[in-house]
């Protein structure tokens, strides 16, 4: 009936009690160097038995071992000294992908989420979907062996992509729009023809999850970026095009067809022929500049901004202002604590953020903070990685056991 | 890190758990007509002595109590039978008021949600706050009294009013657009000066929680309505006015400011000049009817419209696609399971359903299922109840007590 009484209701098998003491544990160990069996007891709220349980039971999953004790201020007392355990942060790596229409890019980090390595290749934006997925296996097996690991190494491999996708029952593969929707968003060159998840999975040996990139930027934002401090945000990408993506609660809010955030497709907000415009502007100034590598037109057009084009001021503040009808939008419709303005035209500065701001006020009941976002091009990659991370945890807990409180 | 070491981190103390475990429990025995020890222990998954505990807690707090055997099949063996305990839905009431511009209605129920009386009031539009409060007031006064009860047995109430809301830690009062906004979101007259929940809480001597109506309006639906079988939900609400309301995981999205599916105030979206359109339409049809009671214009509209008056039909069915552009928007944004189209309006039938969902598909990027509300005109006041009864298990469950488990 309550919130309570209905999470307690789908508690209602003691399996799911003890994995959320194990997960208490888990994370109690995560965000400490060491801890004791007491410490351990008193973190997670358990008797001293159930307290033994979880901690063989994480001893015997290897993702903890007995250390040597930190070191103690001298005269602590006699007695026997408390034995130490930590959490095996390289008991198992993950990995994150990024596929754009520039570039593929992938990292590859601990259990704790610390970047090992970080390997990125330039792709054409016309390459064929088969040749876009081989340079994405080879770069991340590349980004592997940077860090000294092998496949085998590899616990958890998530692939975030350019493109609106599906998600039924949590597999994604990339979608258009409904037959004769006339409505085909944005996405690589015949990803909609094939099945990302299933050839990364195949070319890499391991399963791969594949979620939208822009959603993925949202999530390394929350944990690592400028939004480590909110848990329900509205993420607004302004790069060599535009995107949303909505956190609730820390999370990724995908919703049911993990569609969550696309509202780009709304012909009302304009967002299309803004994006246009900016690129021909950009052609237009790349035009004869033979070495500007493809997809970094969007820096031409600030560079010139800067240098007080007027043509090039009115095309950022047009993309700003729709992008900032799209914030609007979603902010109405979420009531998030904080809008994060990402993607690599965020980093144009005031020439962006301040036309953004500015839309964005006058179409709001109430002030909301923006921020722009300090991650850098990895943030895709970094925010598959987290979301590599979640699944390998969530694995982890749905281990078999007996119930340590019966 | 992963969600449910998150979870498990907010549980990082016993009482949550414990809490957890009461929950399970009361959950158990509001869906049963009777539980034994043994039933109980087996739906909450939890040890004999836990169980004991649980329903210790739960008899001395009165919320259970023992009872009669049901009827059992003959031959059943011998030995000592089974005690039996049932949930006394009795033992508390909880009362939902909603305050229109043309009515307040009040509910009370039961703690297990059943309905005993309901009154209702219909108010002149231009009523002044101090006398719409009082009015809401003596409604409610007289529900409690049509179903015998003192204002005394009255463990919690909600009410919902007409007007975008802030949520201050979960204080809800009326508020306009921010000062200079030229923004002001429909409300009440004299409401925005007004503290509503003080106000009604001095009245009644209880304290009331204050909602936005449309929003509880959307909780019925899923509590009693359209929506049972569903916890993702975008509702939109054609009444006298529009408006919309978001469930996630069946509960409100109130977002920060409590104004989560506000989009009414985005002016792209056209609602105010289809909303005058159709005041305009009623008033011209109205006139010369004198006997026609305020704010049931919209009716006349649509009886017009089902005898083929082509102005009234070109009105609705604007009105239904400037609701159906606000469904796409909260429909792109959060991508819930199922629209609800609900309110006064939405019992028109076809005539605004239909271009409401012909506007909705062309703008979705998939197919979402539209439904028409099944709740008649009590809809927020039982929003409202539903919601005085979730605060007074959330009460309940935070009483102090051991942790059962250790």
């Amino acid at each position: 009936m309550s919130q309570d009484s209905e999470a307690a209701a789908r508690l209602g098998d003691s399996s799911l009690l003890r994995r959320l003491n194990l997960a208490a544990a888990l994370g109690a160990f995560i965000k400490s160097p060491s801890l004791t069996l007491r410490e351990l007891r008193e973190i997670v709220g358990v008797s001293r038995p159930t307290a033994e349980d979880l901690l063989a039971e994480l001893l015997e999953y290897g993702r903890v071992e007995e250390t040597a004790a930190p070191r103690q201020p001298a005269g602590r007392g006699a007695g026997r000294p408390a034995r130490h355990f930590r959490f095996r942060a390289e008991s198992g790596y993950v990995s994150g992908i990024d596929i754009g229409a520039h570039k593929t890019l992938a990292v590859v980090t601990d259990l704790r989420g610390n970047p090992l390595a970080l390997h990125r290749r330039d792709l054409d934006p016309g390459l064929p979907a088969a040749d876009r997925l081989r340079a994405a296996v080879d770069t991340a097996r590349a980004c592997w062996a940077d860090a000294g690991l092998e496949p085998g190494d590899i616990t958890g491999v998530a692939c975030g992509v350019t493109g609106a996708l599906r998600a039924p029952e949590g597999v994604f593969d990339v979608a258009a729009g409904p037959a004769g929707s006339g409505l085909t968003p944005y996405s690589l060159p015949g990803f909609t023809e094939v099945d990302v998840a299933a050839a990364l999975s195949s070319g890499l040996g391991l399963k791969v999850t594949v979620a939208n990139d822009i959603k993925l930027a949202a999530l390394a934002e929350h944990w690592k970026g400028a939004a480590q401090d909110h848990r329900d945000i509205v993420y607004m990408f302004a790069g060599h095009r535009a995107g949303a993506g909505v956190l609730l609660d820390g999370q990724v809010h995908q919703g049911r067809h993990g569609a969550a955030g696309e509202i780009g497709a709304l012909p009302m907000l304009g967002w299309e022929s803004a994006v246009e415009r900016l690129h021909a502007r950009g052609a237009e100034l790349a035009a004869g500049n033979t070495s500007m590598p493809a997809g970094r037109e969007g820096e031409l057009v600030i560079a010139s901004a800067a240098l007080q084009d007027p043509e090039s001021i009115a095309v950022l503040i047009e993309f700003a202002e729709v992008l900032a009808r799209g914030a609007a939008v979603l902010t109405l419709a979420v009531d998030p604590e904080i809008v994060v303005l990402g993607g690599g035209m965020s980093r144009g500065g005031a020439i962006i953020a301040e036309p953004f701001r500015r839309e964005l006020s006058k179409l709001m009941l109430f002030p909301i903070e923006v921020v722009t976002s300090t991650m850098g091009a990895d943030s895709v990659a970094l925010g598959a990685a987290r979301l590599a991370l979640d699944a390998v945890f969530a694995d982890l807990l749905d281990v078999p056991g007996v119930d340590p409180r019966s």
